[in-house]
């Protein structure tokens, strides 16, 4: 089925497994899944995340169930298929969330010692509420990381998704890139880029499209604030800016497919650029292209932080510094392992990682491109194909 | 200054002296927040949270304190004013985060026993990190419930913001009851009403608005997917459904206002309702009276929900029942405390809530308003105003 798009249930099902395996082999009675996307990744139920707790709970025997609020049941069970949902009526409500849990995991014969990816449900917005150890008297042992090692190398079909995604950021950008002009403001231009991109892809993929996200219902690119000056700032939220001759911008486009996304930025410059733009735009662009070449499996993420910072040693850089190479992506628009001189893990084939070394000066703005790259079985792919020469990305100043 | 909107630095000042006095009662020798909303409420720090850790830092002397990347040094400088802003190069890098996060706790003599609202920054988006316990050896005392109680009793300031927010979500709404018709798309529809209610808004308010948040822009109107049989699952995320002529639909608008969300959520239906139709929508508007009739301060959260759930026993409408009557909202969009039978917390003035019982027939579809209240001295005030009645909210069936 070459034209299908999403992942497969057997495909959580065997995630859940190999989970399973390593709980057994740690000597654990079971696991207890509360990150959303986690549960997600390990059950293909997409959901928002609330003040009513929801977890993934694998069983001693590798059993399968969901613990929601009632007004998740039919949701989880259409999502999953699994048939092991347990319910409780409401947060804070009576009987409690905890209990229910409780009665499930004691249902299971979990105890004593236990995984969790975290001690208990996080208290986000507005939940209160006891630790997974206090709720059972077990030990509780952290899984996260190797629930976050497992989501770090891609499958086929997730990797499907990415290059999906990567489609309609690259319209939804080329849009963006092509209604930016002197005088439009910012919020008005992406907001109508996003717009025109997501109706043509859901027009194309029809039934086949699911965001898969909870936040984001399709593609969307903008510039954040990064306009003028306020783009040396890497991760202003700057909004309404009308757009000036002169203003170097960062962009940013993605689109979540099935929950993946992929990333796309470009550095673009209204008008003619300067010669110190010009310099700094070249050096962007060419430390970029240094951590292609460095990306392969069997070097470790740091040492391709470490080639992209000899660039900046050797081209007397440092001033312009302001944060690493780059990082993995998936279901999370960031997750590790990331491209930083502090991260020794090594990297394999089925790795996607996005490649963003920046250069940043407080007058003549920030520098950087964004591509995103699956990692082969001898290099990279690079996913994202937007133009990245200067002269693709010179908004006409007129 | 009457028409001046967001929140002054010198309550951010008042708020971190609030805490810094029951943390002192409490034997603390200061506290450290980790949570991204909690640090904007203490300091007026708007940020994207990432992998890269960020707390606020009270020292036990009252000092203010931010602990941030390198990237958002001059970002946070710019938002708050502080001038104590101490920063680690990159996650995870070389210093490390953690290491510098302990060098500045111990440079404000902070030891032994500390508060924190989370024990450590969380692990999000790839962070992977030690506790606070762990780092610091000292003993750790929770203090998240004691911000959520500051967070939940709003300031005047905070209101004209979540007023402001009204108006906006207001227009959005109306934009997409207006491009709603059979044979749209959802989300065409949901983008085109978000889109010209932000450029209408950014030119009203020009420079006085900013959206405090960092993942949403500005106004915004939609469906999340509650059209026609799936409005009966209250946080369905289908997207892209066409709209058919006896569907009923559940919307939802809102706009960040330094932050501040309102809510504003009402059941439409595309055509001549049938009897069936019309019966739970009046159900579900009359229980949402007995709500507001039941909200006035000196009551209990849970009594306000007794007296919904009393409406719901005496028209035999328990079927129907999916959730509790509503939740405080503020800069999350949704916090405590809960209109919950579970919530015993009681109402006072300022505090700000969703009133919002809904009913849900797996056929005929989901029947809910929300509206946002401020409970007053003697009783609500109905902060949005959009019409509420079933004649006003039919869309044209042709």
């Amino acid at each position: 089925v070459a034209s299908a798009l999403g992942i497969p249930l057997a495909e959580h099902e065997r995630r859940a497994a190999q989970l399973g395996e390593q709980v057994r082999a740690a000597g654990l009675r079971g696991a207890v899944v509360f990150d959303a996307l986690r549960v997600q990744y390990l059950t293909g139920f997409a959901f928002a995340p609330t003040e009513r707790p929801i977890a993934f709970v694998l069983g001693p025997g590798g059993e399968r169930a969901l613990f929601v609020p009632r007004l998740e049941v039919e949701h989880a069970a259409g999502q999953t298929g699994l048939d092991h949902i347990a319910h409780y009526p409401e947060y804070p409500g009576e009987p409690t969330a905890t209990n229910v849990l409780a009665g499930l995991l004691a249902e299971l014969g979990m105890r004593n010692r236990i995984g969790a990816d975290l001690d208990g449900y996080p208290w986000i917005l507005g939940y209160r509420g006891p630790t997974l150890s206090e709720l059972t008297g077990a030990t509780v042992v952290p899984i996260a990381g190797a629930i976050e090692d497992l989501m770090a190398v891609k499958s086929e079909a997730e990797v499907t998704c990415l290059r999906e995604s990567v489609r309609w950021a690259e319209l939804a950008h080329r849009l963006l890139q092509r209604f930016t002009r002197p005088g439009a403001s910012e919020t008005g231009v992406s907001r109508r880029a996003g717009m025109e991109a997501t109706v043509a892809m859901l027009e194309a993929l029809g039934d086949r499209y699911r965001a898969g996200n909870p936040f984001v219902d399709g593609a969307m690119a903008g510039y954040r604030g990064q306009i003028g000056r306020n783009s040396a700032i890497p991760h202003t939220l700057a909004g309404n800016i009308t757009f000036e001759v002169g203003d170097v911008l960062v962009s940013g486009a993605t689109a979540p497919v099935w929950g993946y996304l992929s990333e796309l930025e470009r550095t673009l410059v209204i008008g003619p650029p300067s010669n110190e733009q010009r310099r700094l735009f070249d050096h962007a662009t060419a430390a970029q292209q240094v951590a292609f070449d460095a990306i392969r499996p069997g070097v470790h993420c740091s040492d391709v932080d470490l080639a992209v910072r000899a660039y900046y040693d050797a081209n007397g850089l440092w001033d312009r510094w302001r944060h690493h190479t780059g990082h993995a992506i998936g279901l999370r628009y960031h997750e590790g392992p990331f491209l930083d001189l502090g991260d020794h893990t090594e990297i394999r084939p089925g790795m996607v990682f996005t490649v963003e070394p920046g250069l940043y000066h407080p007058d003549l703005g920030g520098f950087r491109h964004s591509d995103t790259v699956l990692v082969t079985e001898d290099g990279i792919d690079v996913l994202t194909t937007y133009p990245r020469d200067l002269d693709a990305l010179i908004v006409p100043a007129g």
